[in-house]
């Protein structure tokens, strides 16, 4: 029986560092609890001089990702240098290898997944990609395998840390999203192009990842409705506060095994401030999953950073060891169903979807505006919900708050779109939808 | 290869009937998944008349537990009857078979475990127990699987569903224990006889094993420190909520590497309202695990119900027979660790561990009182945060509050019986242990 599984690593970055360290300082419990040695054969980085305050063997660092590959001893590959197109090519050099592969890489397998998953399963070889969701919680093995017995209805997860610490820091201080994301980006929590993550693009890559696992689908990245949190105001924060709400970045999944189509999107969400999702604050993660055995379960727990990521890498490595020990190939299904089980499952196009919603908009202080206003989203069919007017001046008007019963979303963009047009209505109005449903 | 895995169950119980139910329910779906069926080959109860709403096949019921071991087409049993003797005998006979076992009985392992996890990795078959802790929550999995790189530091978990929906009914309501108890009997989340439940003995259970799992230690049942939530009061709630902090029925786990020594204990605690652990109220459970690697994280969900549990049986089926798919084995050490590093590791006597404390006295109306129980205390290196004292009768006396900064058991048990002998002194002091490092 091999006693010693290699491992490679592409990229030496903040996560690879992060496991190396962990596969160095914790090589003895880890022995204990395989029953076999993981041993960093190759390590490729750019910079291999750096000193990362982890003590590689002699000759296990290189410049050339290629050597990680074509290395025999390697077993398994860890690609953490994100980026597409060269960590696709490693990716599915590594394959052409038999090499099993971990990833992190999130938007690699959103926008290409189902190439890389079609040829690992023909090869039979895993791609296993825990740390590319949630971190350190175990979303993805949750999913795959303590789940399987149920049909999963849904999952809305707050899955990116510095959306979340900027809503957080928006709801608790006041200060406009500007000097949010400025403090984020101070504190490290943001990149200096901050558009991956507040544009809802890296939640999206996630949703789509997570809706994949849940119901079987193929990925789905360009069908995902997505929407960032930019337009945020404190003003919106508080008035959500003050009606029950708070406001969170969601990735939304559904499906409705009636129809056989799914709901994905990405949105502000306005969420009952009474459910464990609503205090999951600051950097933090948390996915909320609902199945017909289990009702509702939550994960929670550090969503990026070093360890935690490494640990979420290391999880998966040994459980490709553990396949190993015991004689190789897919034991679980890379995408939770077996792959000839993975279909194309329809996303309804978002104007297709019905929900609650919560409007603002900033209008002129004149008799007959709220009549105007609640007649156009009558004739749209949107029955309000409750309406609040207050004494503030808001770009020249004052502002009118509206949540409203369950409405198709055509009809609302329709009805919004009316209303802009008034004469007394200043500019755009702002529509965040509601998930009450939460709990 | 093997198309079909075989299901012998014993015991058509609440979770038993789940199971069964699971499996013929979404048997397409469980296919998908895993690329063979599961297939119910023998169940045995002492009722096989009564309709369960379950179709079983021809042939399929008994009431003789050794036929559903002795059959030959079985290949997992799941021994869901509970109780200790029979059930263990039962596992002891299908590890004899080759049987791999799934179980949710965890005061069997609890108490008898450590026999049944030797035998059954010299026979190299299966045990699992997922179901025996949180319900549906992925916790031995986690802790199994996920956190393998991780150095476990401590675990938190409201683990009975039973004492947190009295807990939080004396929270929300103000009422006795005694009401509560009644309503949560009414409604059918205690038992007849709640001892099981509200002594403590369930949790503790549950206890022996995270501790297990997280640090390779024997199960440990009778070294554990176990207080139940029969003395808490309304009053005592209350107060916590004014300073702050939510009394939770708590399995408490810490193991310090440098003295290779564990603290376990089950008592109701104080825990600072801020943290999601406070948040989880009513028959839900929670589990916050705090690793070197991860941080903290946290899972939370339906620990008890048909369905919950019988979700964790059948993730527990998945796995194993993905091994029997793979050719059979143990691929994942059956107590988190490799069998022959499993260790005795000693538990800390109540008296050694050091915390933070709650004390309340109902004490005469009379000056200088105060100034003595504090001097007690002083005397005893126990240090005073807060003190208050309300208006309000107790016992013909006036209740004093006392938090406390942090201080040995021991003192404060020698302290308090000290004080309980002061003539000033009505009752019994009550002492609740507060548990600040939460998040």
């Amino acid at each position: 029986m091999k006693q010693d599984i290699g491992i490679g690593i592409l990229g030496l970055g903040t996560v690879g560092t992060g496991i190396a360290r962990l596969l160095t300082e914790n090589s003895d419990l880890i022995a204990k609890r395989l029953g076999a040695a993981l041993t960093i054969r190759c390590a490729a980085d750019l910079e291999i001089e750096k000193d990362r305050g982890v003590k590689f063997a002699d000759g296990v660092l290189t410049t050339d990702p290629l050597e990680v590959i074509a290395d025999p001893e390697v077993d398994i590959v860890l690609e953490l240098i994100g980026g597409k197109e060269t960590a696709l090519d490693l990716i599915h050099k590594a394959i052409d290898q038999g090499k099993h592969v971990v990833t992190a890489n999130k938007a690699l397998l959103a926008e290409k997944g189902m190439e890389l998953f079609r040829k690992a399963s023909a090869a039979n070889v895993n791609i296993a990609f825990e740390p590319s969701v949630g971190g350190c919680m175990p979303i993805v093995k949750t999913l795959r395998e303590s789940l399987a017995g149920n049909h999963i209805h849904s999952i809305c997860g707050i899955l990116n840390g510095t959306c979340n610490y900027i809503l957080s820091k928006i709801t608790e201080e006041g200060v406009p999203f500007a000097d949010a994301l400025a403090e984020a980006q101070e504190k490290g929590y943001a990149e200096a192009n901050p558009g991956l993550d507040v544009d809802g693009i890296d939640t999206t890559h996630k949703a789509a990842i997570l809706s994949a696992l849940a119901y079987g689908m193929e990925l789905n990245f360009g069908d995902i409705y997505m929407e960032g949190i930019s337009g945020i105001t404190p003003m919106d924060i508080e008035f959500a506060a003050q009606c029950g709400y708070k406001i969170k970045l969601l990735a939304i999944t559904k499906y409705d095994r009636d129809a056989d189509a799914a709901e994905v999107r990405v949105h502000p969400t306005m969420i009952p401030d009474t459910g464990p999702l609503s205090k999951v604050d600051g950097t933090l993660n948390a996915v909320s999953i609902r199945g017909d055995a289990v009702g509702d379960m939550m994960l929670y727990g550090h969503g990026a950073g070093m360890m935690p990521t490494a640990s979420a890498v290391l999880s998966d490595i040994v459980d490709i060891a553990r396949i190993l020990l015991a004689g190789g190939g897919i034991h679980v299904p890379l995408l939770s169903y077996q792959m000839n089980n993975i279909r194309k499952i329809p996303v309804r196009p978002i104007d297709e979807i019905s929900t609650h919603y919560y409007f603002r908009f900033s209008a002129v202080d004149r008799p007959g505006v709220l009549s105007k206003i609640a007649g156009i989203l009558g004739e749209h069919g949107i029955s309000i919900k409750s309406v609040h007017q207050i004494e503030r001046e808001l770009n020249g008007g004052v502002p009118i708050f509206m949540l409203t019963h369950k409405a198709l979303e055509a009809d609302v963009k329709s009805a919004l779109s009316q209303i802009s047009a008034l004469d007394v209505i200043i500019n755009e109005p702002i529509l965040i939808r509601i998930e009450e449903s939460l709990d």
